[in-house]
């Protein structure tokens, strides 16, 4: 996979996706980052690329052209391009599978109050946010969607750290980790998970997903389609939380 | 406000938080962020903070205790401890607004497959999840937690950047912004937009909040309370695509 991201702050991305996974996976060569800086592309000798909104208007906005030009530099007939917006749809991770198929993305960064509209209509596929939340650019979003859909790709994640929990689980959070040592600070490992029974084991880790789940994301919950033994956990849970009231 | 980072990946934070309107707030005094390396407190001399997960499962844990006693070090009375988890509550602006009256911040970043659940339990407050993605390890929610809180802070933004229309469409997606030139690759700024009538550009502004709405987050608009006049622009948008069906 190329991903050809446009900043007016390429800087900010260097050692953030160059560490650890993301890192090797630069390095094995199985995903290509390239950085274009949007302020290359203004067309005056101040390098500035920004101006303020007609009609009024707190903020700077980033003109269309440099935008533009930016993109167009790098676009092919096979690339998707993806602006980073609070006003795009809500990255999920159904969204970082389909995604992880692409052969080229190409990530747009805004900053200040956002980009001229002309530069959206004209070579964007896609507007996404990453949450209900303001930032200060599009450089963050670029990232935590690069480092999402990266570690997808086939090679990134060792079978060791691959995702077959999560999808496992998919829909629920995960249920508590213990490692070494037995006790720490008085607190001990759940005997349960010492006991070898991996039957039990599972049970138990699906009762604490649903809890978990309860408690920090009721709201996944309620689509959620439970099989006929599911339903006999989340019952116990139930019960269980009424005896105590 | 000073925030302390705990991670294994320092060097992923430096420019990332560096740069552009988080750096100058640094510059400025307005925020000091620390960054804790875990691994300086594993307790064997190979500087190994991870172990296999009781109970069997793939990936590796971060050992309760270096997290512990990362966290420990930096402590006060008046600090919220976060860890970043995809277990948490979905962060959002509010949350950010709470969190930027906090004092010290203690932001912990795992890694792998998380960290030892009694870790958790022991000195995490709150655990804040950035969206419903999986990423590699918690750096990049704690820089997107930094960037949204900081930039809430007094003196960060100017007051030419400052949040009042975020504000003012609070619950609603931002309307189309426009600058110079008037035209651009054929596509011409709205005229309303260089009217001058101010009344008319907030209506237009206004009716584009709403229609963007409409079309990638209508999630926003079932809870909303609509003033009268509100509800007038919405009918006459639902007209109008109800007559271009």
């Amino acid at each position: 996979m190329k991903i050809d991201i446009m900043t007016l702050f390429p800087e900010m991305f260097k050692e953030t996706l160059g560490t650890s996974i993301i890192g090797n996976a630069i390095e094995k060569g199985i995903v290509d980052i390239e950085y274009t800086d949007i302020r290359e592309f203004s067309n005056n000798k101040h390098n500035k690329v920004d101006d303020y909104p007609f009609g009024g208007g707190k903020g700077m906005l980033i003109k269309a052209e440099p935008v533009y030009e930016a993109v167009m530099s790098k676009k092919k007939e096979s690339s998707k391009v993806i602006y980073l917006s609070p006003k795009g749809k809500v990255f999920n991770q159904d969204m970082a599978i389909e995604l992880s198929k692409e052969e080229h993305l190409i990530l747009v960064c805004g900053h200040y109050e956002g980009i001229d509209q002309r530069a959206i209509d004209l070579c964007i596929d896609q507007e996404i946010s990453i949450g209900d939340y303001v930032l200060t650019g599009g450089e963050l979003g670029a990232m935590v969607l690069s480092d999402a859909i990266i570690r997808l790709l086939p090679g990134v994640l060792s079978d060791d750290e691959s995702f077959e929990i999560e999808s496992h689980y998919n829909g629920l959070l995960e249920f508590p980790q213990y490692t070494r040592p037995r006790i720490f600070k008085d607190l001990k490992v759940p005997d349960i998970l010492l006991s070898g029974n991996h039957k039990k084991i599972e049970e138990w880790r699906f009762k604490e997903s649903i809890k978990a789940t309860y408690k920090n994301r009721p709201d996944l919950l309620m689509n959620r389609k439970f099989t006929e033994e599911e339903k006999k956990v989340l019952d116990e849970i139930k019960n269980i939380r009424d005896e105590k009231k």
